[in-house]
This record gives structure tokens, sequence and C-alpha cells, in this order.
């Protein structure tokens, strides 16, 4: 079972509020997922996810792929029970992955054969055996398996990789095998928009309950970055979910629901925390800082996060100073809270038909 | 405030349950305290280690005088609230530590000259700063500077070295200016039994609110720990809590507590935690091996913390190979339960006259 609905349109931006429904619940859109890569939201329990409000999180099939196993999953009663999360799951395909990681990797036309970064054997990735690894996981939203170009690529080079991307996404497509999921293709074509159109038309041809915009972020200027957003939206069906690949600065989010984006993922809160850098509403904190050393105020003064509610900058300054692993949770968990509200805010606001106001207030914090 | 009662005796041993009133609340003993060093149990929060039942633990004066310095805490409002524990907190004075981290030092008659093992930089700890630092830091069990000599030592040394300890002690209690906390002594001597007798009876004629047996587990066999312990205990006065510093395995803790030791402290449940190795009451079990990959059982079918009631030994043991800090606070978690449950568990015996059946159960388990 997967199904989405649109509940309400914006009346000036493209902006809407929806619903995905799953075998595990409901997820009010626009929704952000945090990235739990390896079956764990870095330093999180899934407990501590669920209370910030989150119903829907990302995982990667090629890292769960080659460690533990997806089979090891399977037998241990599917992700959701593996990593104790019961609500909504979507894997990223690994395409990404298998590029960006492994030592050494060969693209054919049907698949990739590369070895893993964690042990150096061999493995032959297709898209059938990629349908098959989110299969045995058991999630919801599954991704397909795509070729995710570097920045700058050249038009011919993207041209024959959105070809490929396009076939892979068809194989990916008839491999499936459950029916109570999502299968999402994947628009890449970088920066070009007569490309992205093309890659968006050849995957809404196939058929998909949901589609991702790949390819972006990966260095191109950020003005590129929104026309191609906005290029590609433009194409796709407006009762199908979009999901904006591995982007998601605060300003990034409000930007892309207002051209209709439902659905995010990005490691920034997370790694971000981990680094020592925080959202507040005031702009970025750094908590290493000097100025911090007998701050008795919390990291934002307005936030209602268990870490804010607790410690003072002070504590937590001095925690990452002598690299205490508490400080990953409490940083961690202060940055999601604060996406979880943004997104929650984002979501209330378009339902009360003041979207665009704060779209202009975050766009005013800018700073990240 | 500080007043500590026997409230039973074990009619079979010399084990005690006891009760320490502080101006944080009450600690029923026996009793365990987690290691704070840094102001944190690593990996954990202060609410979690009170979930467990913990009403007292041990930070390190040495540690928080160099980062982030005991004026800093004070000025923040003290220990508790900068760590956010609402409960008693014992501080080690950092003796040991000044003699074990720092890169060069120097011991003189009326202190320690030594550089930081932190930036180099050089420090002088006496008696009388030790205090300064500890009550700064707003602590209700204060521990006197010491010199914990290294196992083995000459018999001539170790007498000189107690010599030592007694001044300093005698500078450590005409230091204290605070009269709402205790200072507890520390007994030395290594194996020696007549020269710690001697230390704990010109300790004795100073006058502590308490007694630590100091400078035992650091090579020595098991039997000469266990003989110096029971040893020292004889010289000590019986409505005095007595402090074993710094051991305590599950069998070290039971047979301690057999001889009439009220308070403990230890790295073991911690550190064994974040190398993996986990306290069960079947014995240990070492969470990376290969036996556990696809094992649905928590660690220990018997225990109720939160990471058994919610995690399989397959997920931990892959998050424990993946290196995701998440393991930590969980196998942390676990270990520390484990501990809370085993003096619960002291206690109630010797309440209900069954501590000598726990007492040999314990013992039986070995393995550690």
């Amino acid at each position: 079972m997967f199904t989405f609905k649109v509940l309400k349109n914006d009346e000036s931006t493209n902006a809407r509020l929806g619903e995905i429904n799953t075998a595990h619940g409901v997820v009010e859109t626009p929704a952000f997922m945090p990235v739990a890569t390896h079956a764990t939201v870095k330093s999180m329990t899934s407990e501590e996810i669920e209370d910030m409000g989150f119903r829907i999180l990302i995982a990667n099939a090629y890292h769960l792929y080659l460690r533990p196993g997806h089979k090891t999953i399977e037998k241990m009663g599917g992700l959701h029970k593996f990593m104790s999360w019961d609500h909504t799951i979507t894997t990223d395909s690994g395409g990404y992955q298998v590029l960006s990681l492994s030592q050494t990797r060969k693209i054919k036309s049907d698949g990739v054969v590369f070895r893993s970064h964690l042990d150096g054997s061999e493995h032959y990735f297709t898209p059938k055996k990629c349908i098959e690894i989110q299969e045995s996981l058991g999630v919801e939203i599954m991704m397909c398996l795509d070729e995710c170009p570097p920045y700058p690529s050249t038009k011919e080079y993207m041209e024959k990789s959105i070809k490929l991307t396009t076939n892979w996404a068809k194989l990916c497509r008839e491999s499936k095998t459950r029916t109570d999921n999502a299968l999402f293709g994947i628009v890449q074509g970088g920066v070009y928009q007569e490309l992205r159109k093309k890659s968006a038309q050849e995957l809404m041809e196939i058929g998909f309950e949901g589609y991702a915009l790949g390819g972006l972020g990966i260095g191109e200027d950020p003005e590129n970055t929104y026309d191609a957003i906005e290029g590609t939206l433009q194409f796709l069906p407006l009762h199908k979910p979009r999901y904006l690949m591995g982007l998601g600065k605060p300003e990034d989010i409000v930007i892309a629901v207002s051209m209709g984006v439902d659905i995010f993922d990005c490691v920034i809160p997370t790694r971000n925390a981990r680094n020592g850098t925080l959202f507040t509403s005031d702009g970025k904190l750094v908590i290493k800082n000097a100025q911090f050393a007998e701050d008795e105020r919390p990291i934002d003064e307005g936030c209602e996060c268990y870490t804010c509610r607790t410690f003072s900058r002070a504590y937590l300054r001095h925690l990452y100073l002598a690299k205490e692993t508490l400080v990953l949770r409490l940083l961690t968990l202060h940055n999601l809270y604060y996406y979880s509200q943004l997104m929650k805010e984002i979501r209330d606001s378009i339902r009360h038909g003041n979207f665009p106001n704060l779209l202009s207030r975050v766009k005013s914090i800018g700073g990240y």
C-alpha cells in the first residue's frame, strides 16, 4: 500500500500540503527524512527520532547490502524491526555510493561492477539486484538505481548517462515483485534543462509512484540548482510526490517547498551537529567558540528540545572540546529538532495560508 | 550536611546496609558510583544515570581543573547544575591523575608540580589547592590529595609515601572551609599490611567523614588485593563509610561488600561497554563475535534495560562493526543497568538476610 494525496495548494507559491500513506503509517508532507545510512541516525535512537515528530527516514541499500547484508536483515525480520523503527522507511538505491565510494568500478549497460570500500570484495550491482535488496529490507519507498554524473559533466556525457539511468529505471520497474510499496524514479540531467526534461519524461513513460530530483547540490551554483529544480518540477505530475535528493539547508528547503517539492533528505543537520555547528532561530552557532566558555544560555533560547531544556552552551562547549561522545547526541538532537520544527512550521503555514511569510523569514536568516 | 548510618549488619559476613544523607539527597549503600571524569558518564545523559537508579557519581577534580576550569564551573552554578545532576557527587582529588597522566611532575613535601597532559602548561597542585577546587565544584564528597605509588614499590618507598599522604591529608583537612560536605581520607600502603594499618591509624587521628582504600587493583595478585582490603577495614571505624577506589568487577564488589565496603567506583562497566564486552547473568558476552551476526535475542534475556527491550544482538553487532556511536550509548546503558541491578540485589539481600547466597552466585559466574 502506498498512496499520496495533496491536501492543500498554497495560493501564491507552488507549495503544497500532502499526505503519504504506507503500511507503516502516515507521513505528512512536506517531510524531511533524517539520514540513517547504516540503519541508525548517527548517535540517535529510533525512539528519539520518533519523539521529535519524524515519521519517515532514509537508509542506504548499498551500505546495508555490504554490511550486515540485506539477507541478514531480512532474516532478522526486516529493516523496521532490525532498527526498531515502526514508521515509513525509504532506501536510497546506492547508485551514488557505488560510484563515489568504491575503489574501482565499471559501469556497464546492465549494471555496475565495483569493489567494496570495506574489504575490496567484488560485487555486481544490477537494477534487478538493487530492487531485490530493497525488497528484502522491506522498505516502503525504494529508489531506482541511477547514475549521478559529477559536476561539471559535458552535455554529451550527460545525454549518455540519462539514457543509462532511464534504461536502469525500466529494469528496476520490471524487477519489482512486491505490490505493497513504492518505487521512485530519479530524474538526472545535471544543470541542462532540456536533459532534465527528457529524463523526467522518459521516467514518466515508465511510470513510478513518485519522482526524485537527483544530481543536484554537487558543486553547481545555487542559482543553477534552483533553476534545475523548478525546471524539472514543471514536467512532473502534480498528483505524485516529488523528492529532492540530498539537498537541505533550511533555506534550500523552504525555497524548494515553494517550488512544489514534498520530500527532503540531507546530512546537514546531523553532520553539522557532529562538527559542532548548530541551527538556531538567529542563524548558526559554532559551539567551540571561546565566547561560549561561560555562557549559561541554551543553544537557542526559544528551542524546547531536551538539549536546550537541560544544558548550557558552556557545558556543551566543554563536552565538545573534551571530545566526549555525549555531545554528538546532544547536538544532533538539537539540530534534528530544529528541522522537525521547521517542517512542522512549513506544513502549518501552508495549512493556514501564510507560507510566503515563513519563506521570507527563513530566507532572511540565511548564513548556513 | 553529611551523615552516614548503618541500617543493618549482615549476620554471617561483614556486609552492611547503610544510608548516606547529603544536601543532594539519600544514597543507599552499598553503592556504585558511575565514573563521570569530565562531568559526563561517557555517552550517557545524567537523566539516564538517574533513571537507572544511581544516586551518586564520581567526577575528577584534576580533569575539571584543567578543563573547563573549576572557576568556570563555579560561575556556571557548580558541578551539579553544569552537568544537570541533582544527586550526590564525589570528586576524586586527582592525585592519581597528576602522577599518571602528566608528562613531567615533581613531588614535593607540600604538593606536586606538573605539566598538563592537555597543553603542557605548568601547574602546582597542593592539598590546599585540591580542596579549593573541590569546594568550588560544590560536591558532597571530596577526596584528599594522596600519592598512589605504583605496584610494585619497595617497603622503604611506601613508608615515605604514606608519610607524605598523611601530611597532605592533614593539610587537606585544615584547608576545608565548607561545612556542608564531607572529606574522605585515602588509606595507602600497597600490599604491606602493617603500612596500611599505619596509614589508616594516622588518617583516623586526623579524622575524616569517611575513609577510602586506595592503591589497590593496580597489578598486584587478586589474593593480595582482598587481603589488603580486609586488613585495612578492620582498623577503620564501623560508623564511617568505606570506599574502595577504582576496583569493581561484579565479583570484586560482592567480595568487598562481604568484607564491609560501602562505596565503589570503577570504569569497568563503561569502558568494557565501549570495547563491546557486556555483563550478563550468564557471564560476559563479546558483541562483535560472529556467532551473534544473526542472533535475534537481546544481550541478556532476563535484562529489562532499554537496550535489551529494544535491540537484538545482531543489530548491536552491526552497529559495533560499523563503528556507529549509537552503540556506545546502548552498550554503556546495558552495562550500567547491570551494575545498578547488582547493587540493588546486594542491598535487598542484606536487608532480607540472604546476602551469602548472592555472594556465592556472583562468585560462581566469574569470568570477567
